[in-house]
């Protein structure tokens, strides 16, 4: 198989981007990649391989890019070229760890949805406490959602989970500002009773609160919602971790008991470090398109490459496909 | 002045009600407390005093009560009769811990909006790591808004922050996933151009990871998105401190630490602890009314009795008033 990867994207480019391509074409021997970058900026990372291409792009989508503008104007972009490369067939899939809103336009634009989805949606694996990890969509591919898109993103989320993650019936919760059905807001009241007659093992709503202990395998939201409750997990834990080394520096009897824990903190910390998940799936395109952590390290982006894999190999793309024009025409 | 006290509300009524009333008449010379609640049950809590009167109700609002049902039907609740005195011009404001929702409709139906104000708003104060703390409103009184109710939340908002917070031309930010002007969902989109040529100091988008850190003294926000907002800090801020406890108590080395921070890591957790906080009020009626966090104890009712009667004193409903109805006039 096939998978386009866009040297130039994420704060580590291309150093750890080309790293994580061979640790990819090392492990999985049934892997070509091609690598779409500036010839000059990749050549000092770069050596020979027999199923590596590299493609010379003379643009960089940039971070401050105008995601919509840049997609449109950049014709020989890195991400760009990538994404074509997966519309012409040349490639399966493709991953960046770039602007975020520009592979979203790119996947859009370019690679173009799955008939029978209306909206693609920003699928992230989020952490919990037991490291199992849930699924949550949308986060922000589209602010504002009607409730059959979120009876998609259900659909979408629950095929994900059960062939990527192997999770058997994976259990899906509507993220509500109480768990009782009729509670929420217009979208959630109306999207309840969608969600209760679709193909999915739905729960019902979940509570925000309740996210980072395993409350669902997948969680589905509108992207204005979801993007803020991520930020505001990121938010929270960032702060209070801040907090901790603040006491832990503030004297010697603390700083004593800070070394004596520091590497079990670290450890917490990683455990809700967003980017050991791998990559957010762009969820309701026609091949798949992963967006790996924009500080993604060579190690993250093997994961990220590892999980596109597992998509092309389960046919996550066609099943989701298939699933909606056979929900759609009952 | 004249405050009227639900003594059957939260999970501590009636003693620590009681009991923080008791605190209040010590400390404000200038204060009468009507206490509404079940006498037999009250009964060994209560003692003589002047500026203390007694009223007993039959009935009692549950924590698990139907909101609007509830206050409709228990005619002789104690928070039904508290509201009614407000309503009936004998009290001044009032003060429960009781049924978040059951005091919304007691004071939307029985005590009333004030004219011009469409909607009324849940407005905690929320912590923030220096210690400063910062109103956010609405917090869930209602899951949906339009803009123009945004903008009355922050003149509300801007006005308390002043007047019982002490802050001069508090900034008001608001929620949004992103700070670009054009960012966000179309309620968030509308109300921004609104929010600038509103009567506040108006700073724009503000995140939601940046809550703790104190971005603004006012943020304003649909309630479905402060409700959700609200208890993802909550979780995260509960899963965090929950983990490390784990982390403490995984070894002898690490008990050791543990017993030398102890004092300081529960210091940082009341730092984080809304109750600390005093009330959330409700704003937009015609007399102020305050809910009390539901596991208020003696303290933390004093205080949310103490911003009542400052709310009082600064006549912050006047000033709501007369704000806008020159806005509306404008």
């Amino acid at each position: 198989m096939k998978i386009a990867v866009d040297a130039m994207g994420g704060d580590n480019a291309p150093k750890e981007i080309i790293e994580g391509a061979f640790k990819a074409l090392e492990e999985f021997k049934d892997l070509e990649i091609q690598l779409f970058g500036h010839q000059e900026k990749m050549q000092e990372f770069l050596k020979d391989h027999d199923r590596l291409t590299v493609f010379h792009c003379e643009e960089i989508i940039e971070a401050e890019d105008d995601p919509v503008r840049s997609v449109r104007r950049k014709k020989d972009a890195s991400m760009v070229r990538m994404a074509q490369a997966v519309k012409d067939g040349t490639a399966d899939a493709c991953v960046s760890a770039g602007n975020t809103g520009g592979l979203m336009s790119a996947g859009l634009f370019i690679v173009g949805r799955i008939e029978g989805v209306d909206r693609p949606a920003l699928a992230p694996t989020l952490p919990t406490i037991d490291g199992k990890g849930f699924v949550m969509l949308d986060m922000g591919a589209n602010a504002e959602a009607r409730p059959e898109h979120l009876v998609q993103y259900a659909i979408m989320g629950s095929i994900y989970a059960e062939k990527v993650r192997g999770i058997q019936n994976p259990t899906v919760g509507l993220l509500n500002i109480g768990t009782e059905e009729k509670k929420g807001n217009d979208l959630t009241k109306a999207a309840f009773p969608l969600l209760k007659e679709a193909p999915i093992n739905f729960v019902g709503n979940v509570e925000s609160r309740d996210l980072l202990n395993g409350v669902a395998d997948v969680v589905v939201t509108d992207g204005f919602t979801g993007n803020m409750v991520l930020k505001t997990i990121e938010g929270t834990a960032m702060n209070v971790f801040a907090m901790i080394k603040d006491v832990f520096m503030s004297s010697m009897k603390t700083k004593l008991a800070a070394a004596l824990v520091k590497e079990d903190i670290r450890g917490l910390k990683g455990m809700l470090d967003y980017s050991e998940y791998g990559g957010a799936g762009l969820f309701g395109l026609k091949a798949p398109v992963i967006k790996a952590h924009g500080s993604s390290n060579s190690t993250a982006f093997f994961n990220a490459i590892r999980q596109t894999r597992t998509m092309i190999e389960f046919d996550v793309t066609g099943t989701i496909y298939n699933t909606l024009k056979k929900e759609q025409s009952e």
